[in-house]
């Protein structure tokens, strides 16, 4: 964020509070950033415990006053946060703003619906700020290589997607009037999240073919989803690859007519000949 | 398709008809297709629904009636299909005209053979006209990108998937022998039934070797089947990653100093500048 | 072979027989080479059905028979292979020596030793055969391609193979520790299965964690399995990319120092300076 | 380790001792070495047969007193490696030294708490020691490129594991709330335990979801597993591709015709035949 985005002059103290509760670059930003992963992992931990109902009634009541001492430490943060902020309503509807606010929610409202604790495991997203304490612009910038090549490769990812969806479609049908429901094929949703199972071979079990005729399609289907794990790794690779070894091209535009594109090693542009 | 190969000045209607069924450039085309591709998902949702026994009459009569309502729209586009093409039975014998009149069929068949409607979910295969709506060009250029790099690895992904099925075959009479009926491993197709679902790592369970000879020979063949995924991926891998990095160069000699290495698209020699 | 290793001077029924007999290149050769596949095809299809116990005892009896004629059939074509070559124990010795033998004495050996028959599935791996049929010179560079990729990978494949299995050992001990025999745990080596089974994400669910930090374990183990998949898939891919992009390096010897390894565009020898 | 780090003037019997306990250049290190191997190799065996109770009383026996021979090899070798070092405290605390004294020590701790002999199978750390025999240094060489790659990649590797983390503890408290106790989902963790099953397609089939919005669920948690393998795959895939294609290029630029991207290894330039 520059100077210009958040003016000093107007407040100092938010300047100062800003640089603290959403920097990583001071001590005291490094520090309050350390301090808010630890407790975040602490109240999922809590949160996630919670819902054991074999724990002795002892720890779970101290589970309880430990939820409410973290909910009430992440409504603080949250005040923090609107405060330091030029434009609270901008922060609260950004991502981070609506999962911090989601973050506490819960506990509020579980004094009126019980049971609503568990939605607490959504403090689980916070932990992303975790990539700012670690070299903040390293991981980020490891984290934007991996979108871009992800979003390079939608396309093709897309076609991927779509082929597995219409093949477990298919091959689900087909297994409903081959198997029945007396090997618990029970319908064609139910042969269709069999056949999802199946091919991307998780295989629970809880269902399984019956029939020669089943197992030979399944067997069809298995063979299929081993291989085509194949088609969006090399994908993937590939465009990873091609952005790794990207040839050099040089960032110089032509003095004559002003095109870009030359390579490193080019003296004169391709373009119109001028010399570069 | 060029205006050649569909001439307007035979039937004006035709060719228009033909703009909105078949083509997505033109704003009613599109309107049309996006019509379609919704109408397709809602009746292969509406077909595997209709297999669900535990939902109430009232919702299975309604899915009845949705069902002959989808049949009747499909019936018509197959129709409007056929007067639109200047050659009906080129369409009707192509890919799309046979799964286009099978996505009807059976709604009509299962007037004669109750349970027919089961093949209706066929219609998923219709769902790749979705393909034609987003940036049809680019993501069919895509989609063929993934075909010629499988093509290409042909040759490769047969020796693997020969290896794979000889594998599974030796494998499975190892264990009919070593485990026999009292296991589960009633035969050899048994047997290899169930070594095809350890080597793709699916392992349902409802077959798992009991013996400590068996055992051992299961963990081989999982170690197997874990390692040698290794290979086609690196295949296909290896053959996406050199389609996408072959940057196009022209094999064009420079006339003033002969170098060669130039760009495709260069029009100038980047070496000393000479126009090409 | 070269005319060298095969003087038809010595038999030219020889020659002849040899051609037809181990060769695809002319069309009675490769007659003889498909109709073998289809044979054996139908023999593996046949030796596997035969342990099917539920089959009526007339099909039974026929596969019998049919079993004898494939073995038949097998032992002339044994025969005319030793005839055909000048040193029939070079053949007999070779890989595909031993498996044409193995493919035919487990009938033989049935009439001694009932249940042998069940070996008859070794006959898969004369299928092998069917590569030389289909485009022999291009399948074969391609399964030594493969080969050739493997092989310089060997070293880390022995790596990843050496950590996977002391893995696999160390937490099956603790597992055994931690679970006992309660939960199916009932030896070490039993517990190492398991973790083979969990690693490699087959996941029979016959022995799974009851404990909590059984479970705690075992998710670490899966984790650890399902990423480890990255690295020899990341080592093969690489191995086969160097390959395939290997750059243009010139034959061309220098004419002054003798060296070889220069680059395509180079013109004076980078060991001494000569001209190219 | 050079002469400097062992001066032989000290003490020559300590140098010859330290040749064949911790070298494999001279044949009797490398005959220590292999005889070593196949002790390490007996007693991982050893210890773990020993766990398995169906075996008959006088073979479990032979184990216990295998166990102690094996246990006072191991314990002599670890005398003369302590022996044989100018440092033994040095050896004492690296990581080999730790090993190879948690190799003996659970056999005499078994003296005072029985059970602890399953602990012996953490001799299996001790394999590693065979990287050292064969080809000690072309291995070591590959383990390092792995290590490197992996090094490289761990920013990605974090970005990976932290989203599967989240999405497992995401899915996890979702498929509680839906599924519920009466499914097998007794609790946050478990389901989280449910969900890193699923999610890594290993499958157990110990829980699976019941309702039809739980299938729904993990259904996708599946295809995001099944996709997900991707990235890391084609990250690391990356990584190892881009080391094994950087051929060494020099910097320096050629002082006659200053043109630069010669290999490290050139003595003149390729382009005007100057002296580097």
């Amino acid at each position: 964020m520059t100077e210009q985005a958040r003016p000093t002059s107007a407040a100092p103290w938010r300047a100062r509070l800003h640089e603290i509760v959403f920097e990583a670059d001071t001590p005291e930003g490094r520090a309050f950033d350390v301090t808010l992963v630890v407790l975040i992992l602490a109240a999922v931990v809590t949160a996630m415990l919670e819902s054991v109902r074999s724990l002795p009634a002892a720890v779970h009541d101290g589970l309880v006053v430990a939820e409410w001492i973290f909910t009430a430490l992440f409504t603080i943060e949250y005040g923090l946060r609107l405060l330091s902020v030029q434009r609270p309503l901008r922060y609260a509807t950004s991502f981070f703003g609506v999962v911090d606010l989601l973050a506490v929610l819960p506990t509020y409202l579980s004094l009126l619906f019980p049971g609503s604790q568990s939605l607490l495991v959504i403090r689980a997203l916070r932990l992303l700020r975790i990539f700012r304490i670690l070299k903040l612009a390293h991981f980020l910038s490891e984290a934007q290589a991996l979108r871009r090549a992800l979003l390079q490769s939608r396309a093709k990812i897309t076609v991927f997607l779509a082929t597995v969806l219409i093949a477990v479609t298919i091959v689900g049908a087909a297994m409903y009037l081959i198997e029945g429901p007396e090997h618990g094929f029970t319908s064609v949703p139910m042969a269709t999240y069999w056949a999802i199972v199946t091919m991307t071979t998780v295989g629970y079990g809880d269902i399984s073919p019956g029939t020669a005729a089943g197992k030979l399609l399944a067997s069809l289907l298995m063979v299929l989803g081993y291989s085509l794990i194949i088609v969006p790794t090399g994908i993937v690779s590939a465009e990873m690859a091609q952005q790794a070894m990207r040839r050099p091209i040089s960032t110089q535009a032509c003095p004559s007519c002003s095109r870009e594109g030359h390579d490193a090693d080019a003296r004169h542009c391709k373009w119109c000949g001028a010399a570069l």
